[in-house]
């Protein structure tokens, strides 16, 4: 029997925001390995077996997926949102590096899938219609001092920034931080999104401004997004406004 | 009859990285507009009307899909990857603001694809691992000494960086202009990863360094990445090796 493993993205909350392929890749897999919250949202198929665990324990679940298949089962990784991003795949190649020689020649794969910050700004409009980065607050895995100077190099260049990892109960104090240093590159107009939950239970929107942003806002299940000052709000007689990036930049 | 209006993200080439929501959206609309070659990858419906047109119209084209919408017809408008990212959502937004005053209340929704350079990322293992950020290559919106302020902030603080509109046969120069200013900022020996149709026909994967990057390997097709000095390479003995971005980083 060849094992494989595929490090699948579940997309957003919502099952209809998983592609095709991941949807196979789930039911061809002997066994699900993942955070426990998102092995949660998968209804395991007569004979899978789901390996749930913690959330701090990326390569133990990495090195205990990259065992499994290694003994010929065919093992699905799952993150939430894309595998990619701030997610499982880096773990797994981690473990590959510092593992096994045999890991490396192991049928791996990873199926893409739509990211938090994809899906968050679909609801709102089109805010990353132009350049657009993607930073995680977490200091477990950088210094702060890094996380400071990235937020004033994208900020200063015009950049709309997605904030993963924003804040936890853990790490309840970055977020204002970063609010603070994003004031020294930007006008306190620029507006601040809060997308929590998209396509789960509990989704909200919040549309706020840089000046006026409530870090208490995010948990840990919020993407926090920031606009620039070409950012444009559509109002609607019903609705929450449209927002979206005009796709033409003058020069800042 | 009350139309509505669906913009959504094909994914890249496969058909098997489209959502769910994406294809049950595409079944259900009554009119298809986009870009000619995103719709020639639909297989239009009995009684579907498919609204082919040439790449330099997006504000024609989303015009059009409104006065559809508003006209009673259910609209999808088609875009490759995800509508948010450098695609047809910013326009559709860009047309309202300044349309009909009719159109902000229109049932108009987003629905998010798989954009580019997470195909791309996946296919290679994880080298958007940690922050990272994407830039549109193309000057015909934003003048060139922006691009090259936006290239110097990100690469200085160590964001991975995709470039979307790398090189077109209208714009030959900017992707070797582009490696040009990120050589002022970064070492050669950073990884370039050329990813060409991924998921479609002619897909094609090449890895570099900055210093021997030939922008010749690049055509509309290619999304082009830019590694870090922390990007890893895992060698395998039959294939292509892996690379990724660890998860954690030290100061800069």
């Amino acid at each position: 029997m060849t094992g494989w493993l595929r490090i699948v993205g579940l997309g957003p909350g919502a099952d209809a925001m998983r592609t095709h392929e991941v949807s196979a890749a789930l039911a061809a897999a002997s066994d699900l390995v993942g955070y426990a919250p998102y092995l949660a949202r998968i209804a395991t198929l007569p004979g899978q077996t789901a390996h749930g665990s913690d959330n701090r324990v990326e390569l133990d679940r990495a090195r205990h997926a990259l065992a499994l298949a290694s003994a010929g089962h065919r093992v699905a990784v799952v993150s939430g949102g894309d595998p990619g991003v701030f997610a499982m795949a880096s773990a797994v190649f981690e473990a590959v590096e510092h593992g096994e020689p045999a890991w490396r020649d192991l049928d791996i794969t990873v199926l893409p899938g739509v990211s938090a910050m994809f899906a968050a700004a679909a609801r709102l409009g089109a805010p990353l219609g132009h350049d657009f980065c993607a930073i995680s607050l977490s200091d477990n895995l950088k210094p702060w001092s890094l996380i400071r100077t990235r937020l004033l190099a994208v900020a200063s260049a015009g950049f709309v920034i997605a904030l993963y990892n924003a804040r936890s109960k853990a790490r309840p104090d970055q977020l204002q931080a970063a609010f603070t240093v994003l004031a020294e590159a930007l006008p306190g107009s620029v507006p601040v999104m809060f997308a929590r939950a998209i396509g789960g239970d509990g989704e909200k929107i919040t549309l706020t401004t840089l000046a006026e942003a409530d870090a208490g806002l995010a948990d840990m299940r919020t993407l926090v997004m920031i606009g620039t000052t070409e950012t444009r709000m559509i109002t609607r007689s019903d609705s929450r406004p449209f927002v979206y990036a005009p796709r033409s930049v003058e020069a800042i």
